[in-house]
Parts: structure tokens; C-alpha cells; sequence
């Protein structure tokens, strides 16, 4: 017995930030993870390969014409559902490589919620590009990263570079096929619609 | 003004009997709908040819192992959360072409909601074939259809056979990519996990 408090299990968040599901998770992961005292893991990565590993050369949204309508639709509803600004964006998906690199090599800041809201939010709410050095690190400054210029530079130096490919190496080996997508406890949870449910066997675990 | 009551917007309901996620759909749709005074329309259609239009030979979750292996863990999960009975079909999608064709030529009986989740039992907590004429005409008898045999050959005659036809046609018409799929007011909702908003809609509507 000692004096630490009792955690329940973390939950392993996957996510990509050009996917629109994982825009919704990334809103609303931190208030539900704090207010059932379940922490949070962030392990961003790119969607690409893992498409690619399947033979698809783009989101699934784009590529299924049927889907890729409904999709919106059904963003447009969730947002509104969750509280949570929307406009599609004009280029889907976008190039993400640059902030995922840079939530890589963060992942264990105390603003990484933060950051990867706005990324977000500069994606689906103002519709604008987030692959570029100069708009990272404006993120990066008012999430109070201390050095943004550095932590854009590590993001993109060799060793970083390396352990996304392995991330992403990993999430094919999890079986990830999408995003977001949960891990608690080593049981899997796909879909925003199961954020939820993955935080609550997170707290009971 | 007269004394008609007021009825909210009307839900669409189009499912397979082969499809694992309109399951769920099926068992709850009609409690859901009795407690909202929303009045279903049941829309049974063949996810086959819909898929073949795609190019898929099969179910996307047979055509996508990652995503096929993690269905059945959500369906297992989601049946508890609903408090369903669930086994894993042995043979997965299942035909449903008879069952489909009952459902559709008797979609305005009083007993059809019956009718179906025997069908959907059978299949996904008995893992039982449900295509065959000896078992139908017995879920039939079961529901509280007079004459079942008469019923069977009814949805095998050349009316209905080609009456399934023109709704799959529809279905694809209108945008249907999967199972279940909810129509209220011309919007569209996909997937079990729509089914609260799709009944929600429909009783603002």
C-alpha cells in the first residue's frame, strides 16, 4: 500500500489530423478523460499509409461517392450535436505530416490537448491549410509551447522522422484501420461514436 | 382544424436481413418509435447488388479484414449495451433473399416488426440459415400470419420479385450505401448508431 491515488486505466487515443472523425474526438476527449479520471495517451499518426497498406489512394470518403456525401451530413449534425464550430473543408483530406510530426515529438507536453485542438480547429472550423512551418508554430506559441521554432525543428529532425514511421508501423500492427481510434486495456474502439464508450470501460478497468 | 391526433414526420427504415449493425436496428427501432410516436415504414432491400454496384463482391467487412475482425468485438459489445442476444454467424453475410422478399410483400401487415426480429434472431443469436421456405413459413405461423404458406409463394411471384428489384433500385437512387439506412423528411441517416437522432428528428419533424 502506498499514498498515490488509484488511476483507472489510460486510454491510447490514434488519430490523424486531417481526419474529420478524429477532429470530433480531439474536441472532446480531454473534458470526458478528466471528468472520469482516465488519462489520456496521444499517439497521432498518419492515415495515409495505413490507406495505402490497403490499396486505397486517398480517404475512403473520397474514394466510396455515396459515403463521401453522407459524410458531410453527418459531420454538419454531429458538430452541432457536440457544440462545436464546422465548415468543410475545401481540400480533404489535408496534408497533415507536419503538425502530426510535431504532436509526436510533443506528445507529452502538458499543452498537447490544446495544440491538437487548434490544428483541428484551424482545419474544420476556418478551413485553411495546417502543413505549413509558419502556421504550426503560431500554434504551437498560443498553446505555450516555449520554443516553437525548436519544437517544429526536432519535430522535423531524423530521429523524429523515424518513430512516426515506426507509430505508424505500430498501428498497422494494432490493426488500426481508421481514425480515431481507442485502445484501452488492449481492446479496441473505433469511431468518435465510441469515444465514450472506450472512457467508460477506461474507468472501469 | 379536425380531431385527427398530430403525427410527427415518419421514419424510413431499410435494412437487410443479412446485415449485422440493422440487428440491432431491428430489435430496437420499434420501442424507440412507440415511445416518440414516429410510425415506421419498412424498407427491406438486398445489400448485394448495391455492393456489386461498388464493385464489392461481399460485405466490406469481409472485403477488409481489419475492419471485419473488429465488428464482431462492437457487435458483442453493443448487443450487451442493448441487451441483446448475440452469437457471431458462422457464415457471414448470410442470404437473405426469401426473408427479404416475405418482409417486403408484407411490409403493411401488423405483424411485420414481429417478423422481422424473428428473422434477425435467427440469424445473428441462433446462427441459423434464414433462407429457406420451411423456416420463413414458421416465423410466419409464429408472428401471427393466417397464412403463411400462402404468403411465401406470394413474395416468390413475379409481382414482388420485381417489385424487390425497383427498391433496390431506389435504394440506390437515394444515395443508400449500407445497413441500416434511415429516411426522415428526405434526410438521410446511416448506421444503428443514428437511429436515437433519426427518431428524434422524426418526432421534431
Amino acid at each position: 500500500m502506498n499514498n498515490t491515488l488509484e488511476r483507472s486505466a489510460g486510454i491510447e487515443f490514434w488519430f490523424d489530423f486531417g481526419s474529420n472523425y478524429s477532429y470530433l474526438s480531439v474536441m472532446r476527449i480531454g473534458e470526458l478523460a478528466r471528468r472520469n479520471n482516465v488519462a489520456i495517451t496521444w499517439r497521432p499518426v498518419l492515415l495515409g499509409p495505413i490507406f495505402k497498406s490497403f490499396g486505397w489512394e486517398t480517404s475512403p470518403f473520397v474514394l466510396q461517392e455515396e459515403k463521401g456525401r453522407y459524410v458531410w451530413t453527418d459531420m454538419a449534425r454531429q458538430c452541432e450535436k457536440f457544440g462545436l464550430p464546422w465548415q468543410r473543408p475545401s481540400t480533404f483530406p489535408r496534408h497533415s505530416l507536419l503538425p502530426v510530426r510535431v504532436a509526436l515529438s510533443c506528445a507529452n507536453e502538458p499543452w498537447i490537448e490544446d495544440f491538437c485542438k487548434r490544428v483541428m480547429l484551424r482545419n474544420f472550423a476556418a478551413d485553411q491549410d495546417i502543413n505549413d512551418e509558419q502556421s504550426v508554430a503560431g500554434m504551437l506559441a498560443q498553446s505555450g509551447c516555449a520554443d516553437p521554432a525548436a519544437a517544429v525543428a526536432a519535430a522535423q529532425g531524423e530521429a523524429n522522422k523515424l518513430k512516426l514511421k515506426e507509430q505508424t508501423a505500430r498501428a498497422k500492427a494494432l490493426g488500426v484501420f481508421g481514425a480515431p481510434t481507442f485502445f484501452v486495456n488492449g481492446e479496441m474502439f473505433w469511431g468518435n461514436d465510441r469515444l465514450a464508450d472506450a472512457i467508460e470501460f477506461a474507468s472501469r478497468s
